[in-house]
């Protein structure tokens, strides 16, 4: 669209050429019989800015999306998973020859622990799901990584600050996007993102209201000021 | 499309002028936080190509559908609804003032008994979800009903037609329309339908698999004839 050749001229270095990005994007889906499932309200819009940004900027760009009603990116090798433990195996088999992963999807944390072969007959006036949790990639991750930026996303409705900071940590991240999804232009289904950057150590950067592509790009400058301390 | 305009001229009579239809479509989403929700498999496309279908004759049609991503058709009245208790008020509202109403959507059985107002912070390995059963509009509408034509949907993955019996009979239907989604070219998501209708009294006609939009025409030819038996 109009906005990406604006935002393409704005940024037509091609600095990540040699890079190898994966970018996980969307909600996952958590069946509960074959037609009733747990999701979340990811679009996998940010995920699908950052990929299409990482890909005109010349890296390889490996894209693992949840099901979403988006577009794939000219360029990106895009994989198709449903569920968190789909996505946890196709995140961990392309990390080890990944130079940046930017986890934008909104994996669930738990999932039903039976899966119904057939739909669920209703039958009562309560029912209870049991569930269990997922496995924790951005964690798994954190504890893997090696020369790997690891960039994560927060959405919170409440203590974003603390919240984010105690992922960004508790994950070993080397940077954090955190936005408060109940701000009007923020978060799920909105073209726009009103995001906070958090660095290790405590520096946060607060950021305007943006067009998801344009934030994208800022995420990969960020991206590359990180490897070039790292250097 | 060029399949709608071909469904078109083949039927081209306005034989449903003068009748309001209620046509209802997609799947309900039950949230459990601001972030998470309970779902189901369907696209919305039956409901949608019901709507187009019944437009097309000449109704008044009025199109109540949970969230999907299609184009709502031409000339019909869409009012957007989220929940099952969204969608059991505003059929109930407009029920008295139509001839005919077709149940397509994939409405929730359950809702999560407690909404929680902040995103749910993960913790601990499971987590319970209680769950209590939503309104059964089809039923309350077969209680309610005087001159109205009611068509229901069943979607089953294991005895269709013993499933699909009781469920016209318990919720007093006028017509059901039920069909094996575990089939290829059946139900939700495809653009073709592999349907069986099933009549009061134990008639039950199958058909071959085809378009949702030619199967909606079928159907409305039903109504039709119903409508004849009736008056």
């Amino acid at each position: 669209d109009i906005m990406e050749k604006i935002i393409t001229l704005l940024v037509p270095e091609k600095d990540l050429s040699g890079l190898t990005v994966i970018v996980t994007a969307g909600p996952t889906v958590e069946p509960i019989d074959p037609v009733r499932y747990l999701s979340n309200r990811s679009s996998g819009k940010m995920g699908y800015a950052m990929a299409c940004a990482a890909a005109r900027r010349g890296a390889r760009v490996i894209l693992i999306s949840g099901p979403t009603s988006l577009k794939p990116p000219h360029g990106v090798e895009l994989i198709r998973v449903e569920t968190a433990l789909q996505m946890y195996d196709a995140v961990m088999e392309h990390f080890p020859g990944a130079d940046v992963v930017v986890k934008s999807a909104a994996v669930a944390d738990y999932r039903p622990k039976a899966v119904s072969p057939q739909k669920i007959k209703k039958h009562g006036r309560d029912l209870t799901i049991e569930l269990e949790k997922n496995p924790d990639i951005l964690a798994e991750l954190g504890r893997r990584k090696k020369h790997q930026i690891l960039v994560g996303f927060a959405a919170e409705t409440e203590e974003l600050e603390t919240n984010a900071r105690q992922k960004l940590e508790s994950k070993n991240l080397d940077l954090l996007v955190a936005n408060d999804v109940t701000q009007p232009g923020a978060g799920f289904g909105s073209d726009t993102n009103i995001a906070r950057l958090v660095y290790p150590g405590g520096r946060t950067v607060p950021l305007p209201k943006m067009d998801k592509l344009l934030l994208a790009h800022r995420i990969l400058d960020e991206v590359q000021a990180l490897r070039k301390v790292q250097q």
